[in-house]
């Protein structure tokens, strides 16, 4: 993998959830589960538009500390940065704060994910830096 | 009311969501109702931190056009720009647009949010200018 | 378009929603969002029966003033009647009400839908009354 | 309990549902435990406004057949009447058709409510006959 | 049909569900629908290993008896137990307990599944026992 | 921490998921987010009935790898075994294997939760062994 900048500073914090009764547990906090599954699909967005491709796949995920948590009502922003491109697949890293308090909820240091092709294997990309320009459109809608 | 500057070009494209089976109408395209929901969603969490209140509601929705639609897989994403601010109101303007083809989705002129005080009553905030720097912060959580 | 009668008092309201702790914002009234997308779904088997036509997009709907709100618990229901036939299109408007205050909540005057064929394309529907009977029956099921 | 009049010809078909791919079974048909939980939200409804109560709790659900079922896309409409009143309680039928083809879904003869007091104990509510006038109304919300 | 044994002591309990927010009527207990919709997804996927068959629908469920409820985070478990084989079909008993107080909070003595072909048609499945190992394995994937 | 026997063969797979459209990516296959929430919520209902205690957070979960995946229809299963009780806290691991091929899916080696008292402090246990008879039963039900 060729290895990009990791300046923390430069994670562009896009997607905000906003915390709902769905989503706490019985402390009354952000429950876990929530908070993983509004990351992966963050992810996945974030994957398609580097890869130009809409099949990518999670296939990878480093260790998560949850420093802090949120409650009903709090409004929480999730933040992604390419750090290396490998033949079919991409690494990003991820983090999650407060937006209201800016507080850090997690980090994740590496989140990988592959691109396929039709058959579902994995498909050379040819990309080694990361697209700020969102122009990399995938040609063909799913069947 | 006094108005903002109303410029499309400033609007912020932030959370991008993933169209997935669930948002689909039967023949195949994005439902109106999963994207009005997303809007008001992305509307409310705008109108907290612009207000720095988390007890906002939405009071008033101008007309919609649905200009395009999505399909399966791909990514929206949707913007908002605050254009007058009243005495416990703020008036936003939306925009959607499809995050790969770039296709405007639909545009809503003015969606009206008000705050409230912790007895339901609308709370003059005091504000007439759009904050940037997110840093109107709700200062009690909710009970 | 023809224009059809629109007296208020000839709305059926059918279809009865229970405000639930996922249907509420952070003043725990009914959410927005949630209120809009059930309107859109009704809307939505509206049209299918009257244009005997599972294939049928939101194409636009006329501003909405939020005139009152419900809590957890509440029962709201929703009424529609149809408004004008198009060529492809037909109008409706909504309104919605606390099924237990029979407080307004909202209405709508137009809520425009357009019937699509298997590709897509609108579809001259070649109707131009209502039919309380129910009886356009979308004649294939979808592949 | 006090029999009333049990005639099929009489129940009023309201709620519509409109059958989406979350709906669905691995053979394309309608899950069942969607089906449930439809049939139980709309007599919860149903027993809120004949009890005039908001603490109902369902207590018994007699046999089931399921006799046909429903494709995506397709809109089913449920009807429900009051058949007796018990002291504390109200019993119900339900009967689920197809809305586009008019063939029946299911029928449950007997569906069983219990009105609590805020205690959660069991509340005499009067009532022996049933309201078409939806005019009770209960007096508080809840805490 | 092929009675099989019939012991309580046998049932295997299995899958475990928390009670959320989402979950719960207006008297705070859980509600009767989503119990409702978590028996049949269980049952869905025992009458698919049993059979060994993906296309499984619920034909019948006997009358149900709601004994006791549960709170928010409480966790409940369900079992099953398959009890007969018909042709096509086979029939199970189900029971659901408070994980945490062990209280039982309904039993259904007999749900019917009915296994299908490809076209929607019931298939002979050729068994007459239970399997405790799990091996009978769906052949294909669904188109 | 106590470190307790980490035999894979001790893990006892459980709760069950059937995969629906709604746990889909666009390759069709199962969503990574999907299955996030699906482990978190299963090692929290662990960690309730492991500590008797209704109010456990995530705290920690070790790095995953994505083996396999599951196409819609099929059923996963999923594992849990403690393995380390801290003061306040448990460790746990994971695994999640598809139910109808037994393919692995993906093993956690470890999720840590801490129990927390109802100020939401870090509240000592007092435990150092897993209980396998499930008699932890929390004292009190949230308020």
């Amino acid at each position: 993998m060729t290895a990009l900048e990791n300046d923390p500073l430069e994670i562009n914090f896009r997607t905000r959830k906003w915390v709902r009764p769905e989503d706490l547990n019985a402390n009354g906090t952000l429950f876990g589960g929530s908070l993983l599954k509004w990351i992966d699909e963050e992810a996945t967005i974030y994957a398609i538009v580097q890869l130009g491709n809409r099949r990518v796949v999670t296939k990878f995920m480093s260790e998560i500390n949850f420093l802090s948590s949120a409650v009903q009502g709090d409004v929480i922003e999730m933040g992604l940065q390419a750090t290396a491109f490998g033949s079919s697949s991409m690494t990003m890293r991820a983090a999650v704060r407060n937006m209201i308090t800016r507080k850090p909820i997690l980090t994740v240091d590496r989140i990988v994910f592959v691109g396929l092709d039709a058959s579902g294997v994995p498909f050379p990309h040819g990309f080694t830096d990361i697209t700020y320009d969102r122009d990399r459109i995938p040609q063909e809608p799913l069947a």
